[in-house]
Order: structure tokens, then sequence, then C-alpha cells
């Protein structure tokens, strides 16, 4: 069995006591024979901050780049409010999307029907949800230059924003969507303002031209991104994976997460580029929610975010998908039993600790790989 | 009693059949005596092309300018496929909003409770909702320049759009929501992405200021337009005015119009600057439904959002918020007693052609304003 080196990023708030789950649930893996990981560990955000006066260290840097998948927990929280720009926890996450180049976010949208009742929208429409959104993480106009603001004189000023995207950026991101779509439901959305937007026309084109080429045997639709967004809150099910740019997919991912109902159980993967040495791609898991400070060191937090954070993991960098396809099934039966952390209580279920959350689902998991 | 000068545009596919119920409309309150209006008709898209050759004639384009507002029902459809892009049915509205400059796209989002099933959300969500988003219009990153695509060889071409705001642009469209918010429940919400877009530091220093030196009186609050967007979907009602620029108002109001659950019964307005001679704002007021090919000349299109658009003049342009709010009541009573056009039917509901429809809702204002 080959071993996989991941590296842990527990980082602030609540990430310790969520990433603790992810280490017993590694351990039992290892110990059961089911998997072999090796796991280091390092800071990231204020944390890091407070040991080295950095978000993040160079030396947790190069194990970063050294690791086959990192884990991320979270980041932040009001004791750094204060602290520089550069090294605000925040940072620490942003540095290693840019230096590992992690260009692709994917963003799973999926309702557990135990927990369809807590969505805003009908049982109906949300129940068995189970897109994703592949969103372009590292281009566009979050990243383009000229971003400037610029003082015109007699009070105007003048603010300066640039969308900008290249033809192989649009390639990898598409081929991410393909490649997923065909593990999936095979049908890829892909999402533009082509009718008002140059980098629409050119999104469309290339996306149009790599499934033409490469993935004919995948369904390619396109839709314009504000009819999209409509239909992703009317008809969410007929969506498989949608591949969009950096801002569409800022604004859709976060729209699709409200569907689900519980934004604490939504977990994400960040993806670079298929290493042409070790041919293994870089990437780094992590949930949706934030650090929460709020409720850290209380044993509230909900871990199925970051649970089913490595479970992507040993899905999308570790060829496991038969075994993440049994913890997702373990964490749908716990909560089908009716355990629940405080963010997804609801009458007449069981109140749980994040420690007593993990330890049921690792315990459903025994039955399910006996 | 002043008498108000409108164009008419019906424009093409189901635009004159919904159109014709706002003329009964105003015969009816015309012989009343209830308000004066004067009408002209023109001809827009389309039925433009048709008859001279270009989606707009100047000559109707300087009725427009002479107009105190345009009424405007749809254009477009398979017909015009192939007309040359500069003529194409959608460049008449475009023309009309650039060159009265309006600036400021009004688009409510009303539940009516007798609707309130058709949404995909659950009716305590979304029923009584009623929030207003007004999105900047002629700005932002649908216009601004470079917005290329440039050929860079060996198969890549790199596309740029570019986002440009100036303060002056922030700050009228500012006023328009603030404005509109003391006319309703007081609150203005603005969004934007000044975590990651120089254009979303301007818009929010801006907002605030105008905000400081002239709303006081109003409460402002400040959300991510991503976050924004879940709220939206999440807890509508706790908005009032959202005001957001051309590519977030773009997302969000589409989105807010799905949460309503009718499309087809959604109106719209677009505003510019007030005149310095006349003292009159230059408004347009249309449907957010469009012109419906398949549908038109059969007696079946949902003369509702027609009517409340220009219930919206009545309100905005007129002063008439009185009778404007008569009329929302006599369209909210024809849908509780259950009459319903083909588009919103539904179990045990009474069907209706397009002049039916018109004819009730006439017949109800009848009674309450008596
Ligand atoms: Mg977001
Ligand atoms: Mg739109």
């Amino acid at each position: 069995m080959a071993t996989h080196k991941l590296l842990l990023l527990p980082g602030d708030g609540i990430g310790p006591e969520v990433m603790a789950e992810v280490k017993r649930l590694i351990g039992w893996l290892n110990a059961k024979g089911l998997a072999s990981f090796e796991t280091e560990e390092g800071l990231v955000g204020g944390s890091a901050y407070d040991a080295h006066g950095a978000s993040i260290s160079e030396a947790d840097m190069a194990k970063a780049k050294a690791a086959d998948a990192i884990i991320f927990g979270a980041v932040g929280g009001p004791k750094w409010d204060g602290v520089p720009y550069e090294v605000r926890p925040e940072a620490g996450l942003l540095r290693l999307r840019k230096d590992l180049g992690l260009f692709a976010n994917l963003r799973p949208a999926v309702c557990y029907p135990a927990l369809a009742d807590a969505s805003s929208l009908k049982r109906e429409i949300v129940e068995g949800l189970d897109i994703m959104i592949v969103r372009e993480l590292t281009g566009g106009v979050y990243f383009g230059e000229p971003k400037t603001i610029t003082d015109l004189g007699n009070g105007q000023k003048r603010a300066v924003d640039t969308q900008v995207y290249d033809t192989y950026e649009i390639e990898r991101i598409a081929r991410v969507a393909f490649d997923l779509a065909r593990k999936r439901r095979n049908k890829v959305t892909s999402m533009e303002k082509r009718n008002v937007m140059k980098s629409g026309v050119l999104w469309n084109e290339v996306v149009t031209a790599v499934h033409n080429r490469e993935y004919k045997d995948v369904t390619l639709e396109h839709q314009l991104a504000d009819s999209g967004g409509m239909n992703l809150v009317k008809y969410p099910k007929m969506f498989d994976v949608i591949v969009t740019d950096n801002l569409f997919g800022d604004m859709l991912s976060d729209i699709a997460a409200m569907l689900t109902g519980s934004l604490g159980m939504l977990p994400s993967a960040s993806l670079g580029e298929v290493d042409a040495k070790t041919h293994k791609r870089r990437a780094l898991y992590e949930p949706v929610h934030g650090s929460a400070p709020d409720i850290a060191g209380k044993g509230l937090a909900n871990p199925i975010a970051m649970l089913t954070s490595f479970g992507m993991a040993l899905r999308y960098s570790f060829d496991l998908g038969a075994l993440a396809d049994k913890l997702d099934a373990a964490i749908a039966a716990v909560l089908a039993s009716g355990l629940r952390t405080a963010d997804i209580k609801a009458e007449g279920t069981t109140p749980a600790s994040t420690t007593q959350m993990g330890e049921a689902i690792i315990k459903e998991l025994e039955k399910l790989t006996a």
C-alpha cells in the first residue's frame, strides 16, 4: 500500500478542534490498514504569527511543497485584528494558494436528507442535491492589473479593477471540470456573461474547444451567469458540475452552499497543476466555514466539514473514492440517527460535542468497512 | 390636474398584447378623472427594424426625449436573429438607456401571498417579501475600457474587461437608493467586494460619505456581495433597499426575482438624472420578462408585470403613490380570487386570458377607488 504524506495545518479558532477529529480518523484508517498516511503538522494564520511573526513560516511552506496534500483548518480571529496587513492570518492561506498554484477551487453543495429542513428552500427542491462548483481561483478581476484608485481632483476618484483571462487558464480549469464530471453524472455547465464581457466570449470559446477536442463524451451546456444563478435557486438539481470564473464562482458557490441549509457542513478543495515529475496534483483541502473564534475551545464545533474535506482528499488526491463514499455514508447515517452538533440542532435530535460527533462517525465507518 | 406625457413602446412578441392592458388602464384613469395622461406610440426592436431598418427611429428617439416617461414592452424574437448586430432588437433599448442616461435600474422583488407556493423557497421565507434592488446600469465592467480580446500567438488569446467607477457615478446611485428607502422601510444595504476589488473600496467609501453628509436618518449597512447573495437566499426579508454595481446587481436582482416564484410578475424602472430645466427625472418602465415570441398573439401573456411597471411610473415619475398602492391592491385581490394566466396557473384556480386579467384588475380598481 502506498504511503501518502499529509501536512496538517489546523490554524486558529476551532481549527485545532475539528482537525483533532481528522487525526482520529487517520489514526483509525492506519490502524485498520485501510490506508497509510504519514502526517506532519505546521502552523498557519494567527497561531503562526504568534510563533514566528509570519502567517506561515518558510519551514512550513517547504513542508507544504513536499506533501502529497495539505489538510487545512481555518484561520483568523479578533486577537489578530491589529497585526500588519502582510502578516494577517488570511495571508497564510493566500500564500499557499499562490505558491502552490492552486487554480481550481472545488465547492461541492450536498444536501443531506436528514438536514433538508434546515434549508430555506423546499425539501423537494434540495433533498439529495449533489452539485459541484468549480471556480477559477487565481485569475480574473480579483487579481488583474491595473487595480487602482486614482484621485482625479475636484473630489472625484476613479477606481479600476481588471478582469483578465488567458486561454491556458480557461483550458486548465475546463479540464478539471470535465474530469470531475466523468466521475459524476457526466455533465458540465459553463457559466459566463458572453453577452456583455469579452472574457465571457473567450471563456465560452475555450471551454467549447476543449470539449470538442478532448471531452466529447461529456455533456456540455452554457448558461449566462445571471440566469444560471436563477436556475441554481429554482432548479438546482438540473446541475452536475458548474465551471465558472473567479468572481461568478465566488457568488455562485456561496449561493449553492446556502441551498444546502448547512454552511458548516461543506468541504472544499483547491487543486493545482499536475507536477511533471511526481505526476501528482498539488492540493489543499479545507472546510468552507471559518475559524469561529466565538465558540473555539468549547467542544461545540461541527467537525463534519473538516472530515468531508479530508474525504475530498481521499477522492481527489489518493484515488480512494470507495473509502470516501463510505465516509459520506457514515456521516449521513450519524445524521439520520439524530446526532447533532449545536450549529445543526433541531427539535427531537440528540446533542453531540465535536468529539462525540467524530467518534460516532468512526463507529459507523467501522460497521461499513467491516 | 397636471397632464403627463407618455411614450408607449410596445415592441415585439407579447409586448403589444400586454401594452394593450396598460392602454386600457390609462383610458380608464383618464375617463374617471383619476389622472391625466397624453400618450404617443412608437416602434422599438424588431418591429422598428421592419418599419425603418433601425431598432428605433430618430423620430421615436425625439419622442422619447420629450416624454415625461417611457412605457416599454419587450423586444426580440427569432424573426430578427439574422439582422446586423448594430440594428438587433436589443440595440433599441440600449440606445434609450444610453441617450437618456438611465443609470439607475430599480428591480423590486415582491411576493404576492397568493403566489408564494410557486417559489422554490419555503412560504414563510418569502410570503410578503418586498425588497428593492437598485442596480447601477451604465457603468462598471460591462462598459469599461479596455474591453478586448488579443491574439498572443501560440494558440493563446487574452481577454480583458475593465471595471471602472468614478465617485459621481456612485454618489448618484447611492442617492437614488437612499431616497427610495425614505419612502419605504428606511434601510439601505450596500453590496460590493471591498476585500478584493478597488472599485469595492471606493464604492464603500462613497456610499458611506453620501450617507454621512445627506442621509443620516436612513439606516445604512454594508455586506460583501457574496455573503449578501447568501443572505438573499436565506433571510431575504432582512433587506429593504439593496444598492450595488452593474455586475453584482445583474446577478442579485435575478436571484431576488427568482425568490418571488414569478418572474412574469416583476416590473422594473430605469431612471436618469433630474433635468435641470424641467426638474423631471428621465425614466423608462418595463417588465422584467422578455417578448416570449412562442406565446405571442395567443392571448396567453400575463399583463401583470407590464401593469406594475406602469404602477412604478405612477409612483416614481408622477408622485401618484396612492394610486399605485391601489393598483397593487387590485392585483393582489384578483390573484387572491384565483384568476390566473397560463404562466401562473395552479390547481383550483380559474384560467384567464391577457384581456380577462386586465379587465378583472380594472374592475377591482373600480371598487378600491369608488
Ligand atoms: Mg464567496
Ligand atoms: Mg441579469
